[in-house]
C-alpha cells in the first residue's frame, strides 16, 4: 500500500520503518523537508537526527505533508498532539478525501509543564475534530495508548499477548486498520465503536503517564482481562 | 478492624459484605437510616432493596454517615461522585481526622443523559478535592477503575492475573489498603504515587465505559503487562 506518515520524531521513524519493511510504498511528511534534512546532529533529548535515521532506511521517501498525502492510499498522523491538525491543513483536505486517516496523536499539553494536561477531554476529543475537519477523510484513532516500540512489534513484550484499540466511523477503514495491526503482530484489537470513543482511549494518557512514572519504564502496555 | 462503608448501592454491598465475611466490625452508612430501611421493593433497575441484602449480611450495622465514619478505624466511599463530598461533609471531619479514607468514587455525571460526562478532570480530581476538603484525612484512590464484584473477588476473572491501583500522599495509608486488597485476593497492585494520580484512574472511566459497550459485559479488568 502507498502510506504516508506525517511526523519525522520517534512514532513515526517506528511506524514508517516497520511498513517499509514489510513492503509499503512509504513517504514520511515533515513541515519543511529542508530544515528536516539539514539537521545531521542529536536533538537535546539525544534523539538522533532525521536523516541519520533516513540514511538506514533507504525505501522511506521524505516529502512535504502535501507530497506524502497526495502519495498515499493511507494517511497516518505521528506528529505531537497539538501539531496534528495544522499538519493536516498543511496536507490538503483535497488529499485526504476519501482517504484512511490513521491517527495515533494524543493532544498532550506540554506548555505548563509535567505532567502534560489535555487540550481537549470529556465532551471531545482530537479524533472527532479531526473527522469533524476533515469531513472527506476516513479516520481511525488506534496505537496511541503505548509507546513507538511496542505499537510495531508488540511480541516484544509478554508474548503479544496484550491489547490495542481501534475506533473510527467506517467500518471499512477500521477494517484496513485492523489488517495492518495484524500485520504489526497484534493479536488483541479491540473495537471501540465510532470516532467519539477517542475520549477514552486519549483520556488514557494519564495514567499512562503515571504509570510510566511508577513502573520507571515506557515498555509497557495493558491487557483487557475478560 | 472498624470500617465504615459509606453508600448503600452494589459497590456498598459488596465491600461491606466481604470485609464483614472476613472478620471485620463493618458500618455501613447512608444518608437517612429510616428512608433506607423503609424500602423494600427492587428499585427501578431491579436492584433489591438494602434491607434484603441486609437480612443476609446480619453481621453488618447500619448507622448515618456519621454513626458509621465515628465507629471506624479506616472509611470507604462508596457512593455516587457528586454524593461523595456531600456524605464525607455528613460524616464530619472530625469523624475523619487521622483516618484513612478509602475513596472508590468516580466523578461521573449522569445528568446529560448516556455517556457520562465527569465533574472533575485533567488538572483536580475527586480524590484531591477530598484531600484537601479533609486535611487531617489520609485519603487513599483505590478499586475505582472496575466493577464492583471483581474489586472484592479478583479470582473470579483471569486467575486473578490482573491490575488495580493505589495513589495517596500518606504511605501507612496506602499501605493498610494494600493489605485489605490483598486480603480479597489482589496479587498485583500498583502504587501510583500521590493522591493526583487520582486523575489518572478517574479519567480511565470514559475507557472502561466503552469498554464495557464493546465487550457487552462489565466483569472485565486491565493488567498492566511490563
Amino acid at each position: 500500500m502507498r502510506i504516508a506518515v506525517l511526523g519525522t520524531g520517534s512514532v513515526g521513524r517506528a511506524i514508517a520503518g516497520r511498513l517499509a519493511a514489510q513492503g509499503h510504498e512509504v513517504m514520511v511528511g515533515t513541515r519543511d523537508v529542508a530544515s528536516t534534512t539539514a539537521r545531521t546532529e542529536p536533538d537535546a533529548r539525544g534523539i538522533p537526527a532525521y536523516q541519520a535515521w533516513a540514511t538506514d532506511h533507504p525505501g522511506v521517501k521524505l516529502g512535504t505533508f502535501a507530497d506524502a498525502a497526495a502519495h498515499a492510499e493511507l494517511v497516518v498522523t505521528a506528529t505531537q498532539g497539538e501539531a496534528t491538525l495544522p499538519a493536516l491543513e498543511s496536507a490538503g483536505a483535497h488529499n485526504l478525501a476519501g482517504k484512511v486517516v490513521l491517527d495515533i496523536s494524543n493532544p498532550l499539553d506540554f506548555s505548563h509543564g509535567m505532567p502534560p494536561t489535555l487540550l481537549v477531554k470529556d465532551t471531545d476529543s482530537l479524533g472527532e475534530q479531526i473527522q469533524r475537519t476533515f469531513a472527506d477523510a476516513r479516520v481511525v484513532k488506534g496505537l496511541n495508548t503505548l509507546t513507538a516500540s511496542l505499537m510495531v512489534d508488540p511480541g516484544q513484550l509478554g508474548d503479544g499477548d496484550h491489547s490495542v484499540f481501534v475506533a473510527g466511523n467506517d467500518a471499512d477503514a477500521k477494517a484496513t486498520v485492523v489488517d495492518l495491526l495484524h500485520g504489526f503482530g497484534w493479536r488483541d484489537v479491540i473495537d471501540l465503536g465510532d470516532i467519539s470513543a477517542a475520549r477514552g482511549t486519549e483520556m488514557y494518557l494519564p495514567l499512562w503517564l503515571r504509570l510510566m512514572g511508577s513502573l520507571g519504564n515506557h515498555v509497557f502496555n495493558i491487557k483487557v482481562v475478560r
